[in-house]
């Protein structure tokens, strides 16, 4: 990979204005972020008059179809593009499949991850964003671009979605101070969070059921315990990517200073994923188990039926209550 | 009752300035709104060396500790009051039994229900306002008082309770832009929002288990049910005012376009609470069941056992599918 430059909101705004021919790229299991932030610049180059097109290796979800309702991807222009874009995406192992092609060749990066490569020959990198929209957004501000409803609704389903509606640490004054003006065009962001937050897929309730039911407590309900087998998982056909919610179940309950979700990986094998509060180091504990991690989110791997695999958890958080 | 006089935040800012001795009374069964527009009001006026009280019929519950980590209500000032405000209290009957007393006399009333019955002697009502601490924070700021982070915590905690974490169709940029700013005072938002959204007790969880395991889906997963039984509720001992969040739970699932949750209330009787979306009347289906409401939310109160009241709803809703 050759020299990657950083640039500011203005210099990438003069580099998107000179280019005729724009190719966008989105990362692979596409998120409202780098959905949000693809078809904000897409929309804004279309009414520019310029030829643009949006390209993700994964396609692009029915779930945010609100974002695209009238996108057809199958009639996209094809074109030698000018200028490539990379928006949301922090390595070029995030393009997948069917865009892997231009990953020696990206223009222009606009990202806010903090592990970001530097793969781009020029790279808008702000880690303090909540979600790249808010860097589109500025963007687009110096570019001169009217913030649309259309363009509102993806800045706006960007920002919400990376910020689990305005509740994870990264939120800043900016985000609420952009969720203020997005608002003020006119968006729908009850409907929007609604549709983010609060649906879930008949398998996901039923894997959320039967996982519920596994739920055990210890040492006076200090530390919990839930289960996701094989067998459940392949009744509800749930995919993976769709379990993390699920995961949360234990560290919801008051009290619970350390909790496990036991992930079952075919026969006898479980993958343990530990989360716990101030006192107790998660890090410490599967590290005698096997693993390693953060003090406050860690994980192993363990070997035996589900009660052996209890049994040697147990006996090694006994000693932290 | 007398006269009731709109007044404007000048003159509420006037009224509390000129009083040396003030009362503020929050509404029973108190949430984050009343807390949070309370004690903002009274640190403001602590710090402006005034002599005050805050009351409320149902105490102050120790899960919202943290708005008043240092605060005990029994070494409070006792004096005549010269103004007594009561915040976010729709009606005098929301006073609940130890405020009761000061119904008919209450100076000022700051509110943003529609439905204020105008019971004090001057109201500020706006029903703009997602949560009545955006009303508290416009009074303070034509106070001239500084808004600290202790302030900026009460303030925060009721805007989020009241919008459900920015989710509710309440939400204005006027709240975002009053979010950004107290989070410009150095509060701990995450924190906030994760106790206040996601922490739940074990008998919540405990209950939102056996629930879960009463849910059934009818007519292509269309319309689902839910029971809360009088031995679930007993077996957990959750209190009636917490079981909100398990009532939602059918209406989160995806496809689903109707929703009854059928609490038990002692043997034979049961209270259904029925949701839809825009296609089914809640109200005409529960008008057909002795019952009646709104049309996306319904209720009806129906005599049987479980397996006869479940009969009668899906005899009536067969002609919705």
């Amino acid at each position: 990979m050759g020299m990657c430059r950083d640039v500011t909101v203005e210099e990438v705004a003069a580099m998107i204005k000179s280019a005729d021919k724009v190719l966008i790229l989105s990362h692979q299991k596409p998120d409202g972020d780098t959905l949000g932030s693809g078809f904000a610049l897409l929309y804004a180059l279309q009414g520019m008059g310029k030829t643009v097109r949006i390209e993700c290796s994964d396609g692009f979800p029915p779930r945010y179809r609100f974002l695209y309702p009238d996108f057809d991807p199958s009639v996209q222009p094809q074109f030698e593009p000018e200028l490539i874009v990379a928006v949301d995406i922090a390595d070029t192992q995030l393009l997948g499949g069917s865009t892997d092609e231009y990953k020696e060749r990206i223009d222009l990066c606009i990202d806010h991850h903090r592990s970001n490569s530097r793969y781009a020959k020029h790279l808008l990198l702000d880690t303090i964003a909540a979600g790249t929209v808010e860097i589109i957004y500025a963007v687009l501000n110096v570019m001169g671009v009217e913030i649309d409803r259309k363009i509102a609704t993806c800045l706006y389903t960007g920002l919400s979605t990376d910020t689990g509606c305005f509740r994870y640490s990264n939120v800043t004054s900016a985000s609420h101070m952009l969720a203020a003006t997005l608002i003020d065009k006119g968006i729908d962001s009850y409907s929007i969070n609604k549709l983010m937050f609060e649906t879930k897929s008949v398998a996901c309730m039923e894997l959320e059921r039967m996982v519920m039911d596994t739920l055990e407590y210890y040492y006076d309900n200090r530390f919990a315990i839930i289960v996701i087998s094989d067998e459940a998982v392949q009744k509800t056909g749930l995919p993976e990517e769709e379990m993390e919610g699920i995961a949360t179940i234990p560290r919801q309950i008051e009290g619970v200073e350390a909790s496990m979700t036991l992930k079952q990986k075919g026969g006898d094998i479980y993958r343990i994923s530990m989360r716990s509060n101030e006192r107790i180091d998660s890090s410490r504990v599967c590290a005698r188990l096997g693993g390693g991690g953060h003090a406050r989110a860690a994980g192993c791997t363990l070997v035996g039926t589900l009660d052996e695999v209890k049994a040697k958890i147990l006996a090694e958080m006994k000693d932290e209550f």
